[in-house]
């Protein structure tokens, strides 16, 4: 019988067969011990004399790194084993022997790691990532299948300039001119949340920035949630609500992994609700009696947040931002018209901006003022006006960023981890 | 108190205030009727003297298609209400009066519909369209994962070519020359399948074909399963259990939709396992009887799906292509080396492929041949061929096209309606 390593908590005292590739190997005296990984979990094959056949022995010892092969025992309980058990091995069987393998135990560059991307995933650090963004993006989707939200697969291929028409990739179509790479879902989706009342998207974005940081890729994934009638102040409850929900599953659902990764936890446990929440002003302030140099006006710099999220142990909203450093489609805050009723969600432990949300500008003549102002043209965000002629209503939402909601829950360095294969500045293989 | 209209059974014999968007207004006599879509539902509202305010006749007046109100009044269980209830209304206030809404019950035009998709949404069948396809994509997400398939995200910017150099969207990629939009994940699910056994990846695919059918868009969503250890035969049932399981949920749970739509549903209850399976030649023998020309060799076409599948009330896979017909990676049949290990599952009804699988080329050597065959660029595909150096197994995957699957179950003449914003030939906007 075939078996996933996983399930063998069901086949206990069973002879099954496992297949898989050579994680490692060792020798202890006439007893041999081959470490299986079949993606998911691993398993100790012992091979004894007596209990293993001679042809088991000779595969064995052809085995090398990553090697693919079957390996057929007895499930045995034991305890000490990571996944509770081990087999003793009746017979092996090769699949395919690999060459030698790239990745070895010692130190390698980032570079290099990326460069063999194809061949990282199967890493225990990596592999457990993975399996943790398998999590929380399906903790993302059940959140909002759960409440009733409309999934809106929205384009890549626009004609509309989403945010900034500085950092585009564009590609020729057909005859109509160029298309570009979108950089957001959010103006479709604001279409969509007219027809369903609570939609999101949740799809690859791009941004052709020559940003070389840790947290930026230049192909991302991004959920961006638009509720209609919304305001500011409701789409910051609903990000303290999936936020927490993201966090609470995973807990529950990745101990494995946290433990693959040495995560602490107890810093995730301590993402509840309420989150603490400071306009910007009042953060600006802070930041100056903290001795930092920023102007009001002004975004953060890494060293701002980074300063402004020492007090805090959870995720903390900074509101209602300057109107000159937001995009065009934020609504202005009727009593203080040079702020935008809008907030960024910063992860604690220095990982950043989370979200970006705001409420929409839903007056026709000041969104296109706005449009205007920002040198777009108008022509391609006829149909986005067109939102406000026909049934305009208050609105709200935002982007949550995929990878780096990954980054901070996994604790890792940088968001190149957080993909199966990133995309950067100079990045394009594998 | 705020309610949603699907809520309404929550709060009968109580005073509540909807949201939305005037989608028809009446006068009967002294009586006035407004009925509202919230995006959740429709909810019917009657004024009438003595129980609604003179202000809310005054609002009534002025209230023109898909302008924004809120309705204030009693919920009353009626049974033949769309929803079960309707409001007796005791006030309404504007949001925002709409102009002239372009789309009326008239008949329009495809194109005038589709220049206008950001209105059109709102539409009932439109409406009832996004919410069968929200389910398809949650049932689908629901079904691998609880299988224990872990998502990965493949990258849209790639330097390899999936599967033909010859309808592909290119894009400047900083110092690194050209990136191609991906036609296809599949090739970095099969990396991610020697990490995790079995992974999926669903997201944005592209293909820049001059095709103008009802049945191709030029960006559409695909959803590919890879499986290590799978051969072409487990590839099948895996389609149809997923298949199955689908349409399965999605009649449990969208039959108001369906109302909507019209959709027959006894022609999807009819899909239950096994699905019928016929070998590629016997299918050519089965189409020449028939009285089709076609030559062993090529690729069928819509006539010829259109008359294989009269017989049949559930999906057909054809299996066992010719070599010549099938992208590079296919295995070949070791008993036939001039058909591959691989199979389409042709929808009925007249909707043609839905799914394209195969099981892989896992030999290093002969995978090499095919890639110089088809004149691919070996270099892009190092990283590739390393699959087959490091531990290949056999496996197998499949590429479900979305947008042909919603179109099916919903039961739609051209695959424009499947999807948010389409991109097809001639269509960039909105």
């Amino acid at each position: 019988m075939i078996a996933e390593i996983k399930n063998l908590n069901q086949h206990a005292g069973q002879t099954v067969t496992v297949r898989g590739w050579l994680y490692q190997k060792r020798s202890s005296g006439k007893v041999r011990f081959a470490v299986m990984r079949d993606g998911t979990g691993y398993l100790q094959g012992v091979l004894a004399q007596g209990t293993g056949s001679d042809a088991a022995f000779s595969v064995f010892e052809q085995l090398t790194q990553e090697s693919s092969f079957t390996m057929t025992g007895i499930v045995r309980e034991e305890k000490r084993a990571p996944g509770g058990y081990e087999m003793t091995v009746t017979d092996l069987g090769v699949i395919q022997i690999a060459g030698e393998y790239p990745i070895t135990p010692k130190e390698h560059g980032p570079s290099f790691l990326m460069d063999n991307r194809h061949l990282w995933l199967r890493s225990s650090r990596q592999h457990a990532i993975m399996r943790v963004r398998n999590e929380i993006v399906m903790a993302i989707r059940q959140f909002f299948y759960d409440r009733g939200f409309i999934l809106i697969d929205t384009p890549i291929l626009t004609g509309a300039i989403g945010e900034t028409a500085t950092t585009l990739f564009e590609t020729e179509y057909f005859d109509l001119g160029k298309a570009y790479l979108a950089q957001t879902g959010q103006l479709y989706v604001e279409a969509a949340a007219m027809a369903h009342g609570k939609v999101y998207c949740f799809g690859p974005t791009f941004r052709a920035e020559k940003s070389k940081t840790r947290k930026h890729l230049n192909e991302f994934w991004m959920i961006e949630p638009e509720v209609a009638f919304n305001d500011s102040e409701a789409n910051m409850q609903l990000q303290e609500d999936l936020i927490c929900y993201i966090v609470t599953r995973v807990l529950e659902r990745s101990r494995a992994e946290f433990t693959v990764l040495e995560r602490d936890t107890s810093k995730l446990e301590l993402v509840k609700p309420p989150f603490p929440r400071l306009s910007y002003d009042d953060a600006i302030a802070r930041l100056r009696r903290a001795g930092m140099t920023i102007e009001w006006g002004n975004d953060f710099g890494a060293p701002d947040e980074e300063k402004l999220m020492e007090e805090y142990d959870r995720p903390l909203f900074v509101f209602n931002w300057p109107t000159e450093c937001k995009a065009f489609y934020m609504k202005r805050d009727p009593n203080r018209p040079d702020t935008v009723l809008c907030d960024d969600l910063l992860a604690p432990e220095g990982y950043g901006e989370l979200v970006g949300g705001s409420q929409r500008e839903d007056d026709l003549e000041l969104l296109r003022e706005r449009i205007r102002e920002h040198k777009l043209p108008l022509e391609s965000y006829e149909w986005y006006l067109d939102l406000r002629r026909y049934g305009s209503v208050p609105h709200a939402g935002f982007g949550l960023g995929l990878e780096r909601t990954v980054a901070w829950i996994c604790g890792l360095d940088h968001v190149r981890e957080t993909i199966p294969f990133a995309r950067t500045l100079g990045r394009l293989y594998p």
